[in-house]
């Protein structure tokens, strides 16, 4: 099945926002292979659209292989429409779970410069004032399919000691490390975004799909910034995993990371 | 500042993805304060809209405080115009650092009643074949600005020693463990999805907003699930946060969870 947004959008901003809403809660469970889709007319007046509006944006799910419509007996959701299952990441580890699930992935250097940090960068990672940064974009895909935008922030000073050629092949932490960049500690922080045209574009998205937004600030053992990630993820291809197990007794009983296997360092 | 995005929602589908994007970036710091947003011709075309749609975005923005426009000198982005700072939550200790910014949270209950549950919970919670579940749906305010909107599965045996005064007043944890479960394990995945129209309802959002998507499953010492949460969170309000620390040395050398300290439970 061919999972690329762009080629499958239906026309219409309104029918694409109604496609996208329910693309979303099928991949997300919460419409469940097998279940029945609400008729045309009550999917309307939910989203306070048109019946041939909802029509379009059905035509595009049941391309996608996503629903199934049956004259007489209503849509019925095709949840295993969706291909593979989405690249993980353990969360307590900064490592996605690759080689478990038989998948490997490549990065794509979009554009790379040295200049000022944007302010919020630079406030975050604790810069000199006039501190020049090396700005790396690259696109990372597991099976030939872009599932992150990867902004990286890196002090002049380090950044010198790669190379491009080295930025698209080889994970940055073990850059920076050889560098003789002792780490310290790191920060990050999750939230979610609309995909604007340009990061829509490198993921193979429509604009305006919900993309799972991730920045982190590395730090070295001074505290001083080595690092900054602004990272952008497709939800149908990558989700953040977590395992915690509840450990004590009493009233000092509370949770603990369970921190799995993992294989690969692609950060 | 009125940050209910329904009341200042530009007309149209296509201003509302552009007001939508551009609010994002700003949210998320990838347009700084003080930044220059691109001329509306520019925003036209990447895009792909009118500039009349541009104009439309922009004057939502403009009412939202989020930019300020200046005659021959271009559009300024404002980003102090967000309000108060969101809701932070640790991602290993699942409980959000309400008390440090001095919020509190209230929760109100939509929606409760006991029947199947849907396929991907009595899976995911390895449920017997026609057992029930309660299935209640809250949502959460900060300050009376809603932020979360939680739906929890928990099985009808468990969850018949509660009331539903109890579940708009006590943490779900609270009333499982009052209930005699054992807690064992939990396991979480985070991803972001579109809002739909009965969501953004409830978390006064625009249809078609970026939420955070976050799924748990405890676990008890058995390994069967005794509580299943979907939980949407507005990007805006909340964030998922975590600190690591670089602990070991030479191959062994590996990230740990720094857990700092929290003092809520609200789930």
């Amino acid at each position: 099945m061919d999972t690329k947004g762009s080629s499958l959008l239906p026309e219409g901003a309104k029918a694409r926002l109604v496609y996208l809403s329910l693309k979303d809660e099928i991949a997300d469970g919460r419409l469940a292979d097998g279940d029945n889709l609400p008729g045309e007319q009550r999917l309307a007046e939910t989203f306070g659209v048109s019946r041939v509006t909802v029509r379009r944006a059905l035509d595009a799910l049941s391309a996608d292989g996503l629903i199934e419509r049956r004259v007489g007996s209503g849509t019925v959701v095709r949840a295993n429409g969706f291909g593979k299952k989405p690249v993980a990441m353990d969360f307590t580890t900064l490592m996605p779970q690759l080689v478990e699930m038989g998948q490997s992935t490549t990065a794509r250097l979009l554009s790379f410069s040295y200049g000022p940090a944007p302010d919020f960068v630079a406030r975050a990672m604790k810069l000199g004032a006039d501190e020049k940064v090396q700005i790396a974009t690259r696109v990372r895909s597991a099976d030939d399919r872009p599932f992150s935008h990867l902004t990286t922030y890196v002090p002049e000073t380090i950044a010198r000691n790669y190379s491009e050629h080295d930025l698209a092949t080889t994970p940055l932490f073990k850059l920076l490390e050889r560098s003789g960049v002792h780490i310290g500690d790191a920060q990050q922080s999750v939230s979610a975004t609309l995909a604007g045209p340009e990061v829509a574009e490198a993921l193979e998205v429509a604009v305006g799909s919900a993309l799972l937004s991730l920045r982190r600030v590395v730090r070295d053992e001074t505290g001083k910034g080595v690092e900054y990630l602004s990272a952008l993820y497709r939800p149908d291809m990558f989700r953040l995993e977590m395992a915690l197990t509840r450990v004590g007794s009493g009233s000092s009983r509370h949770w603990e990371p369970a921190i799995g296997k993992t294989e690969a360092d692609v950060a």
